[in-house]
Formats: C-alpha cells, sequence, structure tokens
C-alpha cells in the first residue's frame, strides 16, 4: 500500500494537483474585508455586546441573502437548533426524526428539549435523509391520532423531521416536506452547513419551519461564533427574539421576564465579523465552487473513489469537498486518513453516527445501512476558500 | 413632590455632584489598553473561533486574579451557572434553592437540569441569602434521608444553594457553608457580577462547588459577551471543559462525544476582548471605589435615604452603586425612577423578585418580606469606572 499508485497516495496528489504541496487545514477562514474596521468600530461606540447595529445589519443581511423574511442571530448553531425545536413545540417525550449522519449538535439539542432521538438513514446521493425509506419506516411504524404522528411502539408523538444538508449538499428538502404533510410532522431544517446552498432556487434553511445556521470558525463565514434562525413567520420571528433574549418585556427599567427564557443573543462584537465576512460571501462561494471543478477533474480520472456532486435540482455551497470510497475501497479508508494527514493535508471521516455514541445507542431506528456504509467511505479532504 | 427638595431632586442632586450634569448610563464598558491590538491579532492570525491562545490566557488570568485553581470560559455566566448546576448533580426534579432577589439567570439555569427553583429571603445588609432564616426554615421544613436533604412537604431532594453576590457585594458565604455541611446541600455560587469582590480576603466565587462569572457588556469587565466557571477540583474543571465543548474526545479525525454536551465555548475572539479587559481591572476596581466614597460623602447628608455599604468582612467590587430608601419613603421609588430617568440619569429598581415571574410564582418559597420590602426600596445609580 505504500507504492506510488496505492489508494491513499493517488489521493494525495490528486489533491497536491490542485492545492500545492503545502500543508493544509480542512476549513480554515479567511479574512480579507472589513473585519478589522468593524471590530474597532465596536470598540470605539463601545456597543460590543448585546445590542448594537451590527447585530441589526448582519440579521437583515442574512435574511436579505437567504431570501427568509427574518433571521435571528444567535450565539452558534446549536442555540439555533434549540431555540428552533422548542418553538415547533417538540416538549419532553416526544420523538424528533433525526438522520443518523449528522453533527451530534443536532441530536444534542433534541435532548434539551427532553425530547428524544429517532434515527434515520441517508440517502448516497445528497446525504441527506433517505426520503424513501423514511416513508417506508412511518408507514409500517407509526398512526395517526388526534392529527399526531404516533410511534406505534414506544406511543410517543413524532414531532418534528430535522432536514440535514450535510456538508453544504442540499438534501430531498422536497421530499421531506412531503412526508411531512402526509404524516403531520413539522419539518426543521439545520442548515449549519449550507450558507449558500440553494435547491429549486430557493435558498436551504427557507423551507420548513425554521432553519438553523452557524458561523462557527469552520464554516464558510464566521463570526467566532455565531449562529441564526432563519424564519418567514412574523411571530416565530418575534418569539425567537424574545425567548434568545432572557424572555425579557421591554420597559424602562423594570426586569420582567415572562417564560424562561435563553441567554443565546448574538454579542454585537461577533456581529460585526459576520457582517464583513457577509460581503465576502459571494466570492467565497465562487472560489469554493472553483476548487470543487478543480477537485473534480483531478478525482475523474482515479478509479476506486469518486468526489460528491451536487445533484441536478440543488446548487451546494461545497463547504467540506467529500470523496467517497467505492465500495469495494472502503477498508482502505483509515490507511487513506493516516497517509493524508502524514502528508499534512488535513482530512476526517464523516462524524460518528449517532446510534453508535453511547448517549443514544438505546434511541429508536430505522434500518441505518446506507449510513453505516457511508460512514466507511465518506472523506472530507482541504476545502478553505483560500486554496488558489 | 416638584419641589427643589422633594426626594427625587435630592437624589438627582447627590448623583449630579458626583457625577456631573451630563447624562450617564448605568454602566457602560470602557475600552482603555489592548482591545484593539488583541482583537486585530485574532483576525492576523486568523484564529477567532473555539480554540486559541486568547481562550488559555483569559482562563489562565482569571485563575491567578481569583485564586482559583481552574477557571473555564464559556459564552456567556448563564451557560456557566447551567454547567455548574449539572455538574454538581442538579438533575430532574430536584430543588435548588435560589434567592428571590436575584437576576432570571439563575433560576432559569436552575429550570435548564428539569430541577425547581426554591425561593428564599434575602439579608438588607448584604442582599444575599438571610442565612438565619434559611436555617429556620430548613430545620422546619427539611428532613434528612440517605445523606440528602428532603423536602418534607414535596418529597423532593434539595441538592443546591446558589450564593448570589448581588451587585458585587458578598453574601454571608461563611454562614451558608456551615447550613450547607449541617443539611448535607451543595453551594454554588453565582459570582457573575462580584468579579474583584472579597469575603475575609478570598475572591468570591472560590467558595463553593463552582462559582459562576459574567462578563456580559454591563459587567465591570466584558467579552461583548462571555463567563467563566471557576474551581480548584481537577476533575470538576476537566469535566467543565468537556462538557461545554461538545463532550468530544480527543482524537486525530475522529469525531466521538461520550456524553449529551453544549456548545458553550467562549470564541478566541471574545477572550480577547477579555484579556485586554483584565489588564485594567486593577484600575477599575479603583475608580469604582473611588465613585463609592464621593457618592458616599453625598448620599450621608440625605435624610431618607442611604447608600449600601460592603460589610466588615467582605470587600465589595462596587458593581452598581446602589441606594436604599428608607422604610417610610419606599412609596417614593418610581418617582425617584422617573425622575432620575427624565434627567438623563440611568437608574433602574432591582429585579422583579423571582417569585413574582409568571414562570416560578407555583414555586416552593419561605416567607420572603425582607426582598419583597426590598425590592421597593433599593435603586441602582450610574456605576460605570469612567465616571470622574
Amino acid at each position: 500500500m505504500n507504492s506510488q499508485d496505492s489508494l491513499p497516495n493517488k489521493i494525495i496528489n490528486a489533491i497536491q494537483a490542485v492545492a500545492g504541496k503545502e500543508p493544509l487545514g480542512l476549513h480554515e477562514p479567511t479574512f480579507d474585508g472589513n473585519e478589522r474596521r468593524y471590530l474597532n468600530e465596536c470598540i470605539d461606540t463601545t456597543f460590543v455586546s448585546s445590542v448594537g447595529k451590527f447585530v441589526d445589519k448582519f440579521e437583515a443581511d442574512l435574511a436579505e441573502y437567504t431570501g427568509a423574511k427574518y433571521a435571528v442571530a444567535v450565539v452558534n448553531g446549536t442555540s439555533a437548533l434549540h431555540i428552533s425545536f422548542l418553538l415547533a413545540g417538540v416538549k419532553n417525550d416526544d420523538e424528533v426524526l433525526v438522520p443518523t449522519l449528522t453533527f451530534v449538535a443536532t441530536t444534542n439539542a433534541v435532548t434539551y428539549c427532553g425530547a428524544f432521538p429517532h434515527f434515520v438513514d441517508s440517502d448516497e446521493k445528497t446525504l441527506g435523509i433517505d426520503t424513501y425509506k423514511l416513508k417506508q419506516h412511518l408507514l409500517r411504524n407509526t398512526k395517526q391520532k388526534n392529527g399526531l404522528c404516533i410511534n406505534k411502539l414506544t406511543g410517543r408523538t413524532i414531532r418534528a423531521i430535522v432536514a440535514v444538508h450535510v456538508f453544504g449538499h442540499p438534501c430531498d428538502i422536497n421530499g421531506l416536506l412531503s412526508i411531512a404533510e402526509e404524516f403531520n410532522i413539522m419539518i426543521l431544517e439545520d442548515a449549519a452547513e449550507s450558507l449558500g446552498s440553494t435547491y429549486n432556487g430557493k435558498h436551504t434553511g427557507t423551507f420548513g419551519f425554521t432553519g438553523a445556521l452557524s458561523f462557527n470558525g469552520n464554516k464558510i463565514i464566521t463570526c467566532g461564533g455565531g449562529g441564526a434562525i432563519l424564519t418567514s413567520d412574523d411571530s416565530v420571528a418575534r418569539r425567537a427574539k424574545h425567548i434568545t433574549t432572557t424572555a425579557k418585556v421591554p420597559h424602562a427599567w423594570e426586569f420582567i421576564h415572562d417564560e424562561v427564557g435563553y441567554n443565546y443573543r448574538l454579542p454585537n462584537l461577533n456581529a460585526a465579523l459576520g457582517c464583513a465576512q457577509m460581503e465576502q460571501l459571494p466570492s467565497k462561494l465562487r472560489a469554493k465552487r472553483n476548487l470543487y471543478a478543480r477537485y473534480k477533474s483531478e478525482f475523474s480520472t482515479l478509479t476506486g473513489v469518486s468526489l460528491l456532486a451536487e445533484t441536478e435540482k440543488s446548487k451546494s455551497n461545497y463547504w467540506l469537498n467529500t470523496i467517497v470510497l467505492d465500495r469495494d475501497q472502503m477498508h482502505h479508508r483509515n490507511a487513506v486518513l493516516e497517509a493524508t494527514n502524514n502528508a499534512g493535508l488535513m482530512t476526517r471521516p464523516v462524524w460518528k453516527l449517532m446510534h453508535e455514541l453511547p448517549a443514544f445507542s438505546n434511541c429508536q431506528r430505522m434500518n441505518l445501512e446506507t449510513a453505516t456504509q457511508l460512514s466507511r467511505r465518506l472523506i472530507n479532504i482541504p476545502s478553505s476558500s483560500n486554496i488558489l
């Protein structure tokens, strides 16, 4: 396996043909615009904290860009998911359908509401939920009662489906919306990785009840830490802002909070960084599509491995470029990971599947065969927007 | 009441004699040091997010300053409280003793663990928990069972007491520690407002199981948003860091999370601001003691109102200077609030008491007479460290 034509070496050569011989991280932030200026402006005006013009501007910029009527800025993607679930009415002893192939935040946020994740399988083309399998699973295992979808085995209400757009690739959101309607389940979108990705020309995160964005340091744009809740419903937006800002009732001096609230507001300092980054989003997206195209050209000549592509109806932000080992090559996964990382090229497999984590190993689940195979086949390769 | 010698006018005159005639906020941040430099350094190095040298430095600076062995930086004071409660073992159906006179975050964080707040009364001198009344309440209403303190009425375990150092004034923490030992209850400190305050020469937040700090924009130093968990226990510190960083197990590329975790880490960008602010903490504390002394001199000549002072054993950071209306003057509270705010001097009453908020009105409580009276008598006056 150490010969020049081993799969690991061929993959290293393909990456280096595109990205050069220098060490590369998986996804590094770049700051080429007004970042310093806006941060200094926060200091000059002393508006660094819970209110400030950058919070308002960042929310307006996100709403305009995504086409959502509202964006409510919060402290990170996890908190955006948590509040989305709360506002959707997810509560103690509910079940929420979550793809097993996702980042742990999706699943953790379900448990914050006292609800149980119920894991579903993935589609090989989009890495999103396999809608055909999900429908069959629901037909077999649920019944309708008083307009709710009940898990026949547990007796619990299946309240919501989380549509995750994995690595920026839009899932089959239309398929999920159909299922949601048929089975009386709400759709929430985890668009943490998919800012800039669209499906049928409509931005991810704007199809469901809410869409959760993330601006962590590894995302396409960053606030240091940050997130947002997208919604086009006035009352959801109002409640999202209220409950993420300690549920304080406006008053000149009284501190009255009319429900249990959260301290999830995004500081103005972090929003300032976000505003500067939003100005560069179009150029970052162009750079990332360009990087994908160059990787595609290199990987198209390799056997045993392919590069994940957007599907016909969707446009991906190509947040993380992803190679897929052929089924008969998946035993090489760890060798590829070791060789690439040893060569200074940061790569990683997909997250440990949710149903394999100790905290969630006893949760409800369907047959998870495709996701299980995918977890042995997928490898993310260096994808920073500044790879020239 | 509009004459020059009305109580509201006398209070306005006293504040303006100290602080001048210009409009004043209640507590405004000041940035006189390396704030711009450290923020720009984050951009230059691209370390703005979940790891970075400023996070490490901020934690080390806080530990050194407070004398706690460890400080774990988190995203705000609320998350510091939440994780403190979790690590103390506060869980579903427990009760936690919380002063009714506190900011809502203390109480909200109890509910995040599925536990119930149980409200206790306050001491007029410190604004902290009245330890004498608390002990009598526990003697009458609890029993010991298997080394736990059980509320005889509800049958629930009383797991913890939250010692809040209100407005920076250290509470009777030694008294609370005695009660905790006698009744087998844990002490956690909400030191969100008391960075720089000590009791018997020891920093607040270092007496209990943990101490929660806040660096919100209105605090003595700010990160934009931020908080920290103080502890001198190695395993508590390790678990606090682990659970606030999604409980991820270290590995070169695998994403394994060994329990339900939280995304509460402080971004490096916010820690950078915190490091610059920590350098100025001693000068801010001096300025605030000086401001207190000048207020004290002015208010000592007024009848009907006094200025809250640190007690013999404690040293307050005088985060928010607080005037206390005499009992026979408390009907003037709203007139004082209106007149001062109309004069451009931002003042506010204490928070609405916790047991008066709709979410908590059905919770267990003792007689809350002193806190109820205090809530009609306390007014915070402008306290920024840059008032000359």
